[in-house]
């Protein structure tokens, strides 16, 4: 069965990853892309999405979404992103025009014209978007199939120790979504962290040796600049990634049930996906969260998608 | 001049008197009514809206918005407005229909398509839609002339002894209308706790002995037996009305500038407006916040819509 | 019948004539005075205290007590009580030694060793000292008389808008004290603010015409220039005169019963005595808050007792 | 060179292995124990002190301390410890009579009385003692060598998944200890996880064959049981232990420098020890943290210790 999805997303190295995969991968029908302000500005997180879209030939409607967090001030990634939010690679021109909807509404109006049970979210930056289209058309949460987003963790953080970017960046979004009536995925970095790009795989996509691969290997050589120098990592790990490759086929990571509530009140803790595995808060589980990742599965099925794309500009 | 107001409100005994004078004062161009769950249901209270607007011969665009706050649990106040939220006098069948859009929407759309600086946002219920509004296109954040909202104190509360129940029932909103680069004037219940109607009040309104004046004969009469009973008042106090009648003549309160911020991580306290006259906390003010009423003057142009509402209909 | 209370203070000017009004009233027995960081360091309110027992002729032990606060770093108020933490005055050579003992071991050895019921605790600065001989001996709670605490306050702060300076100075003491299963008797700015010592006052205390009264003159005359500059008051209130002022005789000002929390997790509300005197917050009432002041009784007795001392000094 | 330490704890299973550990290691002075409100009630605690004193010939001051929390209410642990805090083993009756002096002055005359550096205090439970005791005479700060604690982690909780039970029951005082200028070491249980007490540990303790290496057999197999039932592991962890053992030999553990602060405000992670390895909050480190054990290294000198004070209570 094929999955129908919504990216909604923030490139980002690894969002770009994601969109690529969603439109690469047989199993995905992506349905539109939608941003939100995440590793960087609207502005610029949108005119990146239009730039993959064009590189790779993804041929769906985007649509522009929410520029800062809902209550508190923005905050942007420019250390691991770069001052264009998707610096490495030469940015190829847009090809197609914005969506004219607010992302908002495109999230609305999909799902609500959809089969109920259908369509999947797929956030991998802040959780603006989601949230606002729950406050807006609250008749999505009992339509939507699932999220499945990348933010969060269980036993780290990125921005502080306890908070990951996604999550800090509009904590009070993220929490609207945790406490949402649907089914979440929580994709969070003690999964992500084992997906890293790694010299091997870099070569892999290397020989598909077409434009998009190009593109991509230089994605993954910034991306890995950064995470070298900004937080010690051997390889880039590419978050995003994992949200798409398990809809594509979930053996790619093991998931345990759990509730997850975001901290809000937090002196050092705000951001935190405060994860409770063993019921110790007492609290209905809410959330699968990923756990152990199946690496060669997922970059299988990743090389396999630019490899597919590839022949397709070609063809 | 005229002044160009949407009134964003959770009818509501107060709610209704608001409309009233919007509707009923010459000096107010009443564009739109929107609503927002907060003393009841967004159903009831949008149903109160049209009721309102029946009996009022009020006819302009009425359109619902957020069912709920952005992420807390909802809140509603039966104990002061009983089960429909507006409670007491029979509520008369609905003339018109809801416009199609989103209360978002038509704010939206209506602050985009006029003169920059032309119109006013007055809230009287929780801030909901007012700061889904601001996230979705905040453009609209320096178009708007000035948001006058019923919330919060700065010496007691209702809903706790440090929060009032609009602010309470949706503070992130709250939080992200007061931090917002517009203006904001603050009507609290320092304010509004002034503005009672007494008995003497009631006669003349009663003294009009129309349809609608026998309305709001009923709707003071049931709002000042919960303010009696819940709250120990002697005459129920009108928040609402209070921030319609400052824009019909800024006469009826003064106002003093201030540091406005919502608190959200108190144990107790959280959904409190702190404000700071003093620079204590070494912010530069935010806020105009109503401090001394004109009750005269309130009721004098409060009796006079209802007169002129009255002969209009009659006429 | 008289009042056996222990002056825990940090003087301060307001603190230096709650200890004469105990030293020079009849129906007060100062067991000993007991000092804490607060107005000024330790060093220094210590120090004051002492002066003011010299020049009183006050002949009782004082200890002093802890360094700062129980959790959070120190605060001083030189903008209000100078560099010394008494300024004004030339302060009198200290004629006694200090009690050896810490100030939370003379509290306990005193409450345990005297009758149960029998000794009221004065605090009349942050609450250091008698949060932690609360937690060192914790049978002091069921064997003192009272708690009559200057503090707080139920609509407004000095230091933050919300916030009282010796309540913000140590929140967690506070906190632990007003949950302490004793009786408490909250003195705060609602209160101590019509406490004012109006130019009149300040003549009939010259008129006296000892060192005392000079002494006190001085006081005041500084006090009331810190508070018109930073405060605009006319007059300075006299915080701490009003705790031993109530025990000297009850008419002094009226309370009322109210749950008083000490809001510890706020972001702008820290250290706020949130008083619910209406059982919004379904709290069982700890604490009788002070209302309502007879000015006139508060400066008679106040006068009374200056002179008195003076009488005896010269006598 | 022989550490001076003062045992600060709330026996508890496996503070009664620290306690042998102390007394059983010819590298460690203890000084003296001293107990504080924690796995159970001050009384239970301290009788089970005086019970461990007795069994394992431990003549040294025992001096109880705080019966609960500076601020917060009281938690125990009666899942884990049974009702009585020992559950388990026969409690011999004790031999020695408590010291006179309350913990915090005992803490406080032996840090004053020594040369300065020469003591390390080993809180093993709540910090409240600790914390009062800088509170009442700070000048022990820059007097002890160090504070090597066991509480806290810094991927894991086990009261809640934010927060370890040494540190959430009196988390205020934790903060306190951490946030004060001398050096510590946290002990947590990333760390004490590792620690579990093995079947093949048990058998070793068990062929020293003398009462107290039964009583502590005895202490593993109940500690074993609530272990394997409330927390699902295979053996039981034996937290306390590993402070000791790393002041007898420091390879016992790795450590890492950290900024370490206690969660006071957060909904779902109040006493965390947020632990910051990367400077991601900009702050300096105060703390070194346990990070990898030797395990066989730990139980060496743990037989060690039990064999020796075996022997030398038989001879």
């Amino acid at each position: 069965m094929t999955e129908r999805i919504i990216l909604d997303c923030d490139p980002g190295h690894d969002d770009a990853l994601a969109m690529i995969l969603a439109a690469g991968n047989p199993g995905i029908e992506l349905i539109a892309v939608t941003t939100c302000a995440g590793n960087q500005t609207l502005a610029k997180v949108t005119r990146n999405a239009l730039s993959v879209c064009a590189i790779a030939g993804i041929d769906v409607p985007v649509a522009a979404g929410c520029q800062g967090p809902m209550v508190r001030p923005q905050m942007v990634a420019p250390d691991i992103h770069g001052d264009s939010g998707l610096d490495g690679p030469v940015l190829p021109a847009p090809v197609r025009e914005l969506d004219p909807r607010h992302a908002v509404d495109l999230i609305i109006d999909e799902v609500m014209a959809a089969e109920p049970g259908t369509i999947t979210l797929v956030p991998t930056g802040p959780l603006t978007n989601i949230a606002l289209a729950m406050n807006k058309e609250p008749r999505i949460i009992e339509r939507v199939k699932q999220v499945v987003l990348m933010g969060g963790g269980y036993t780290r953080g990125n921005r502080t120790p306890a908070a990951e970017f996604n999550i800090i960046a509009d904590p009070e979004a993220a929490q609207a979504v945790f406490a949402g009536a649907w089914k979440v995925v929580m994709v969070g970095l003690d999964l992500t962290h084992q997906a890293t790009a790694d010299a091997e795989v870099v070569e892999r996509i290397a020989a598909i040796d077409s434009p998009l691969s190009e593109f991509v290997v230089e994605i993954l050589k910034f991306f890995g600049k950064t995470y070298r120098e900004h937080q010690g990592f051997d390889a880039p790990p590419v978050h995003d990634l994992c949200c798409v490759a398990w809809l594509v086929d979930p053996k790619v990571f093991t998931t345990r049930s759990a509730f997850v509530a975001v901290e809000l009140t937090g002196t050092w803790t705000t951001g935190m996906t405060v994860t409770d595995f063993e019921f110790l808060l007492g609290q209905a589980h809410n959330t699968d969260v990923a756990v152990q990742l199946d690496k060669p599965l997922l970059w299988d099925m990743t090389v396999d998608a630019i490899a597919a794309l590839s022949a397709q500009k070609a063809g």
